[in-house]
C-alpha cells in the first residue's frame, strides 16, 4: 500500500496511529467496526496514518458479535475509553450517555463524529462550542439523511452562496407509507403495518410518523443552509398521521403527490428583518418536481441557493451501511486533522435569524369541503376566503351522489400564497357555515415558485 | 455583522484580510468579482477574515465592465498580480498561460481555486505535486458539474467509502441536444443549430459534441473515485455526431432513452489485478433509471459505493452564476485555510490502478441490422453473435415495406455484458453477411446492475 500523496507536510512520516474509540455497536456500530478493520489500508493511505480502533463501548459484554475484531476491545466503560482517544465515533443515540460521553471526549482533546440528529437538535451548541474551546472537530454528516453528502456540501461546497431554502424528505419511513399510500390506494394504517413488516418503520412508529425524526433534521439543516442557531423547539411540525386515503386521491386529481417535507426557507418579518421558517408537515408536490419521484424509503434533498441555482442530493436515507459511510467520511476527515493538523469549520451561527411563527409562514394551500349542491355556495365559500385576504387560484366542484337524496358536492379550492394564520381562520369560519358540512382535508401546497 | 463563532483558534482576532486575486474577467470571472464585493460581509463571517481582492487580471484594459470594483484592480500583468495575492481564482480557461500562472501562484506561496477541467485533465499531477511541495491547496470544484458539490462529496464525504461506478451527465450542451432529439424527434444537426440560437451551444461547437469536455471531467471524476492518475489520454471517447434520429426512436422502442454518458468503473484485468474504465460514449439507459429524467442543459452525476449505494446529484451544469458558486465555495475553503492553518486533502492516488483498454470493457450493446426478410437470417445473425462469445438478450425482428417489393426486415439485437473487442468482432463480421444490408446502428446499454 502507498502513502498519500498529499505532500510533504502530511501523510509519508506520520506513523503514529490515531486512536479510535467507537460508543456503541448496533447496526451502524457493527459495520463501522467492520470498515475500520476490513479497509484498513485504504483507510490508512487516505488519512496519512493508521486509524486504531482502540476500544469498542457495549451496554452488555459477552454477545456474540459477528465482527472481525479482538474481543478484548469491548467494554462497558465508555467513559474510559472516550479519554483514551484521538476521534470518538458516537453512535449510541440518545441524548443521554451520549451528550456527557461527546463533551468528555472533547475536554480530553478527542474530535467527535456523531449519527446522533436527536442530541444535535436538542443541545447543538453546547457541543459546537465545546468542541471549538477544545479546539477538536464535530463533524455529524450522518445525522441528516444516511448516506447522502449533504450536510459538507451545504456547510463548505455552497460556503460562498447564499441558500434560499431546503426542501427535503429526510425520513425514509413515511416515505415508503406515503409511497405505498399513493402506489396501491390503501390507508394510512394498513401502510404503515406493511412498513413494520418490512422492517421500514419501528415496532413504535411515533418518531417517524409524527415528525420528530424529521423535525430534529430540519432543525440540523436550517442551520447549516442559514448560518443560524435552530433548535428542535423552533421547528414546526406535523406528522402523518392525519393524511387519508381521500388526501392521497385529491392530491393525484391535482397532478401532485402527497410527502412529508422538511422545509426550510428564508423569510421576511413584518419589521422587514430576514427571518428562517422552519418546518415539518405533509404537503402536496406537483409531480413535475424533482422530490416527487422519490420512491420507498429513500432520502432527497432539494436545495435552492443564489447563485447556484436549483441542486438535489439523492440516495439512501437509513441503514447499516449507508450511515456507516457517511460516518466513516467524517472519521477520514477528523482523523487526517490529527495527522496534519487544522480544524473543519466549526459551526458558523453569525446570522442570527429570527424564526418565522408558523403563524406568519407563507405557502399555498389545497382545502376540501363537502357542501350542499345548490346555488350560491361557492359564491359564499369564496367570500369567506376574500374575507381573510386569502387569494384563490383555482376552484372545482363535484357533485357527489348520496343515499339520502339530499343534493352534495365536492368542493375543491387550491390557495395563492397565504399565511397560515389567515388560512387557519379561514377554515374556522367555513367549518361555521350552514352549507359546509365539512372541511374534509387541508393540505400545503409546496414546491412552486416561492 | 457577528463574527464566526467557530471558537478561539479562528475567526475573530483575524483582522488581517485575505488578498485575493481573481486571472480573468469573463462570464464566470464577472460573477466570482460580483459575490466578493456584494457578499462581503457574509464571506468575512464564514472564513474568519475579510476577503479582500487585490486585482483582476485581463487580457485588455479600458473595456466597459459592469462591476462596483475599482477600475484601478484592473491589470493585464497577471504575473505580477499572483506574486501578491493569498488565494488565486484561474477561471481564464485553456493549458497556457493559466498553467504557468498557477504554478507560479504556488510557488509565491498562494493557494489556488480554478474551473479548468481542461487543464486539471491534461496536466494534473504536475499541479497537484506543485501545490502539495508548497503547502497550499488547489481546489477545483467548479471544472465538473457546475454548481453542483461533487468532488467534494467525491473526495471528502466518500473518503471512508469505496466508490465502484460513477456515471454521469457531465456536459449540459450535449444534453440539450439529445433531450430536443427525443422529444420532438429532430435530427443531430436541426437541434445543435436550435442549441447554438438558444447559447446553449458553442459557435464551434466540437469540444462538447465530440465528447472532450466530457472526457476531460471524466478523468477527474475517475482520479478522485478511484484514487489513481486517470489523465485524457487514458480517457475512451466518442462524442454524439452519429447519433441518429434513428438510434434515438430505437431507444425509445426499448423504453430507453440516449445520453452523453461520462462513466468511471471499477474492473478486472486478464490476471486479476484492479483496473479502472473510463470513458464518454452514448448509450441508451432504461428511462427508469435516475439519469435518464435529467433534461435540458442540466448535469447529474450518479455515484455507487460499496457502503452508501446508490448516490446521485443534481444540478446546473454550467453558466456563470452556478459556475461562481462552487469557485467560491473553494476560496471560502481555501481562504480559512490561510487564516487558521491547515490544508485540504491533497492528491489521493495511491492506488495506482492500471486504466483498463476499451476493448476490453464490457457493457451491453444494441445492435440495429437492416437485413432480408427470410427464413434463416435470425439463425444466421445468431450464429455470428454466439462465434465471439456475446450472448443474446433479447432479439426483435420487423418487416419493412420497400418500394422494390423484396422482403426486408429490421433485427434489433440487445446483447448481454460483453467485451468491446467480442462486440467489434461481431459487427465487422456481420457487415459482410450477405443477408445483411448494413449495421444501421451499435448504442452501448447502460444503467444495468454490471
Amino acid at each position: 500500500m502507498g502513502a498519500d500523496r498529499a505532500g510533504p507536510t502530511e501523510g509519508t512520516l506520520a506513523v503514529e496511529p490515531v486512536k479510535v474509540a467507537l460508543l456503541g455497536c448496533g447496526v451502524v456500530g457493527t459495520e463501522v467496526a467492520r470498515l475500520l478493520t476490513t479497509q484498513s489500508g485504504e483507510l490508512a493511505s487516505r488519512v496519512g496514518a493508521p486509524l486504531e480502533l482502540v476500544g469498542i463501548a457495549v451496554r452488555r459484554l459477552g454477545r456474540d458479535r459477528d465482527l472481525p475484531v479482538d474481543p478484548s476491545l469491548f467494554t462497558t466503560d465508555a467513559e474510559e475509553l472516550v479519554t483514551r482517544a484521538d476521534v470518538v465515533v458516537e453512535v449510541i443515540g440518545g441524548i443521554e450517555p451520549a451528550r456527557s460521553l461527546v463533551l468528555r471526549a472533547f475536554a480530553h482533546g478527542a474530535s467527535v463524529v456523531t449519527a446522533n440528529k436527536a442530541l444535535l437538535a436538542a443541545d447543538g451548541p453546547t457541543l459546537y462550542e465545546a468542541a471549538a474551546e477544545n479546539g477538536v472537530d464535530l463533524y455529524y454528516e450522518a445525522s441528516v439523511a444516511g448516506a447522502i453528502p449533504l450536510l459538507r456540501p451545504l456547510k463548505e461546497s455552497l460556503a460562498g452562496d447564499r441558500v434560499t431554502r431546503v426542501l427535503g424528505i429526510v425520513n425514509g419511513t413515511t416515505n415508503y407509507v406515503l409511497d405505498q399510500m399513493d402506489t396501491t390506494g390503501m390507508g394510512f394504517a394498513e401502510a404503515v403495518e406493511q412498513a413494520q413488516a418490512l422492517g421500514y418503520a419501528e415496532a413504535d412508529p411515533t418518531a417517524d410518523v409524527e415528525g420528530f425524526d424529521a423535525a430534529a433534521k430540519a432543525a440540523i439543516l436550517a442551520s447549516l443552509a442559514f448560518h443560524t442557531r435552530v433548535s428542535l423547539d423552533d421547528v414546526h411540525r406535523e406528522g402523518i398521521t392525519e393524511v387519508s386515503a381521500a388526501d392521497v386521491r385529491a392530491a393525484q386529481l391535482q397532478g401532485c403527490v402527497v410527502k412529508l417535507l422538511a422545509i426550510c426557507e428564508r423569510g421576511v418579518d413584518a419589521a422587514g428583518d430576514e427571518t428562517v421558517s422552519v418546518r415539518v408537515h405533509p404537503a402536496m408536490l406537483p409531480r413535475a418536481h424533482q422530490l416527487a419521484g422519490v420512491r420507498g424509503a429513500f432520502n432527497a434533498v432539494y436545495v435552492e441557493a443564489e447563485s447556484a441555482g436549483q441542486l438535489m442530493f439523492y440516495g439512501p436515507g437509513a441503514g447499516g451501511q449507508p450511515t456507516a459511510s457517511a460516518v466513516m467520511g467524517d472519521v477520514v476527515a477528523v482523523a487526517r486533522h490529527k495527522v496534519v493538523g487544522g480544524r473543519g469549520p466549526g459551526e458558523s451561527a453569525y446570522a442570527q435569524l429570527a424564526v418565522q411563527p408558523m403563524a406568519e409562514t407563507v405557502t399555498r394551500y389545497h382545502v376540501r369541503l363537502d357542501v350542499a349542491d345548490k346555488p350560491g355556495v361557492l359564491a359564499q365559500v369564496a367570500g369567506v376566503f376574500a374575507q381573510h385576504g386569502v387569494s384563490i387560484e383555482a376552484v372545482q366542484q363535484r357533485q357527489v351522489t348520496t343515499g339520502d337524496g339530499a343534493g352534495r358536492a365536492v368542493l375543491v379550492v387550491v390557495t395563492h400564497s397565504a399565511t397560515d394564520a389567515a388560512l387557519a381562520a379561514t377554515v374556522e369560519e367555513l367549518e361555521d357555515l350552514e352549507i359546509v358540512d365539512s372541511v374534509a382535508g387541508v393540505l400545503r401546497v409546496e414546491g412552486g415558485d416561492a
